[in-house]
């Protein structure tokens, strides 16, 4: 019964009920399916799913499923292996040509271009006639599920164009490939960051994009639909970040595991409340004498904190969109030093009414407004220019927009408050 | 000169260079450029800059390239013009064809299926032969850039099926489509929100998605490279509404516009930040009494912040993505009322040892400490119930991750803080 409504599925809605199903039966039915549904449904499995289910397999099992694999896919299963077990499941390849692939693949970094190709492609040779080409696409296309493009290379192997499917069947077929092909192709190198692959391929609109290295030899193909899976994670990898979330979590992962990903974070933020504390028990007998200041804390803290998220996600915005931005860092600054200053006039100013309207407190209402503005000036620097260094020395800027800038803001804002306070009141 | 260089260079690399040309010069290379290619590049072009860009060009000018586009990106820009040029323009179309389009894709909201769907695609009647259905498929594609799959309709033109060129072609001249067509063939209403579009794109792997009424007539097609431009758009979005910046803006925009679109969410804050401090005003006699008190203000703000955060993130993530969580309502809250308790546990003991450590005040480190308690368990709770709410009530529950939340922890903390410390302290 299973296997016939299965059997109406598509392996993506498989996958799906998968999830609901503990490992064992889940390997159960994996088994009744045909492989080459069984090796499509691992492929598109979470990885921390997968690796519960892989671990009911023996390597012979995994071989069966890999040889039926896109390259890339079986590569990326292989890399959550342990090294035994890898070996292992290569040796058992039955493809050799597939396992050939395999092995090249292994050697890219997982989030570069490299770790996202495939090596199944068709290509065809510049000096082919348009008939051997036809064969060659006929052999090629069993193991290329989706062609979109063939690529043309030379006697090196090195990319040189590219000719649609199209061209060469109204071609006649002894034209010669140099004669009809098209010799603008975008390529990008196998060392690019995934992100790079993202950006191209959305500029130029291109369903799939060839890997070349550094001498343009052709080394695989990128696909779309592994690309719109990368931008998902960058997506949701960035929110998570900027949440102060440190471990990729999903709801339905156990409540050690969430737990864990929040910590962190949470303790940054206590130490950072407790510095707070320490530093502003410097000021214990201001307070004491004019309690009134306590009170505009949190309008501190939290004008800041806000003022800098502001700051830097318009900051990491270009830094990971990999715009161009065509004004140079001196006006870029000079720009946001404007709005800082136009924000900060604005804030003030209002805190300054308000706070003289309730409090009927003129330096009171002075000594806050004077540092709100001071705040909304610096956190605005802050936001700028933490993410701008984060990039500069490599760690990603969307670190800066989580609870570390705002720990870091709520204490120059105190102490930036306070030291406004203590000199206004000559205390 | 210019016309030598652009030439050789892809539009979309025009259209980047465009970006640092006033829109006179901008015009000027594109009435140089051919008519294709200009039209490629209107099409391309972020749109408050062509806003600035069409202003300049007469309705005949705009209909010239509008006449070139798919019918998605035609609607896209005549959607922007005023209603007099819009019907202008349309009068112009000089394509009957296209004009027809046009106007039925005006009738589609934007961000829905509908409105991202092209009219541009291939499609066969049922009882065709395969000769019938290449002399038809030569026709038509020449409006349709890239073909991906052919569309099988029946008289009705209800989409029941799609066949691959290759089959077409390896088919004999006089088979029935019928006959070798496949009837899988996975397919969108055009009333689903583009998240939907989304996400079934990718749970599929589809590089085009045929978009149908509600009774299964073909409408029109999605192709997978304005999908991943609306993935691009969602995850800007989102981090813009967490970060609380209440417009689409880019480093390049204006002083005031950058301005503006963060004043609301600033003011939000101050609103926050002021009421804060009204209600400490209430236990001004406390803190005058005891002023350690207020030191464990931005302690407890900060934390109550970072907590719901983190809590609605989660929330977040499982909404946008459409997952299907398998766990009924009540299971979802028990877990992270665990995941809640467990953390409040840790963060507290911690703050209570620390306090204990550098004030000796065992009263004081208990206050604290009960109310960080308190509050990362209140936080959580909200955290988790304000997406889940607004987004049952139609409200987009990225909002609730910005300066909104933050705000109302920061009172709710403060509320449950003096709450404590006036009870334990018997003030
Ligand atoms: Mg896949
Ligand atoms: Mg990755
Ligand atoms: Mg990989
Ligand atoms: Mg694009
Ligand atoms: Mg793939
Ligand atoms: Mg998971
Ligand atoms: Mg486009
Ligand atoms: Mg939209
Ligand atoms: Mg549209
Ligand atoms: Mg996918
Ligand atoms: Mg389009
Ligand atoms: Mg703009
Ligand atoms: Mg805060």
């Amino acid at each position: 019964f299973i296997l016939e409504t299965m059997a109406e599925m598509y392996p993506a809605d498989i996958t799906t009920v998968l999830y609901e199903l503990d490992t064992i039966e889940s390997k159960y039915v994996l088994d009744l399916l045909p492989p080459e549904v069984g090796a499509e449904i691992l492929s598109d499995l979470d990885y921390d799913i997968r690796n519960d289910f892989l671990s009911n397999f023996t390597s012979q099992e995994i071989a069966r499923y890999v040889n039926l694999m896109d390259s890339d896919d079986a590569v990326d299963i292989l890399n959550e292996l342990s090294v035994q077990t890898r070996e292992e499941v290569i040796a058992l390849i039955d493809n050799e040509e597939k396992a050939a692939a395999i092995l090249d693949l292994l050697h890219y970094e997982e989030d570069c271009a490299g770790g996202l190709m495939a090596k199944e492609l068709i290509k065809v040779n510049l000096n082919w006639r348009v008939r051997q080409c036809i064969e060659e696409i006929r052999r090629q296309a069993e193991d290329v599920e989706r062609i979109y493009t063939v690529y043309v290379v030379d006697n090196k192997d090195i990319l040189v164009g590219r000719v649609s499917v199209k061209t060469l069947l109204l071609a006649k077929d002894d034209k010669l490939v140099k004669d009809i092909y098209n010799p603008d192709v975008i390529s990008i190198e196998s060392f690019r960051d995934e992100s790079e692959v993202v950006s191209v391929m959305q500029k130029y609109d291109l369903e799939a994009i060839p890997v070349v290295n550094i001498q343009g030899r052709l080394l695989g193909r990128i696909t779309i639909d592994d690309v719109v899976d990368v931008m998902q994670e960058q997506a949701e990898l960035s929110r998570q970040l900027m949440t102060g979330i440190s471990e990729n979590v999903e709801e339905d992962d156990s409540v050690f595991r969430i737990s864990r990903s929040r910590i962190p974070w949470l303790v940054i933020g206590m130490v950072g409340g407790l510095l707070a504390a320490k530093f502003m028990g410097l000021f214990e007998s201001d307070i004491a004498i004019l309690p009134a200041l306590a009170l505009f804390v949190p309008l501190i803290t939290a004008t800041g904190g806000n003022v800098g998220i502001q700051s830097s996600s318009i900051i990491i915005q270009t830094l990971s969109s990999n715009a161009v931005v065509f004004e140079n860092f001196a006006q870029r600054i000079f720009k946001l030093i404007m709005v800082a200053l136009l924000n900060a006039l604005i804030i003030s100013t209002l805190v300054f009414a308000f706070t003289y309207l309730f409090w009927h407190d003129f330096r009171l209402a002075m000594v806050v407004s004077l540092a709100l503005f001071s705040v909304v000036m610096l956190a605005s620097m802050m936001g700028t220019l933490t993410p701008m260094l984060l990039d500069k020395i490599g760690i990603n800027p969307a670190v800066a927009a989580g609870p570390f800038i705002t720990t870091a803001n709520d204490l120059l804002g105190l102490a930036i408050y306070f030291g406004v306070a203590h000199l206004l009141y000559n205390l």
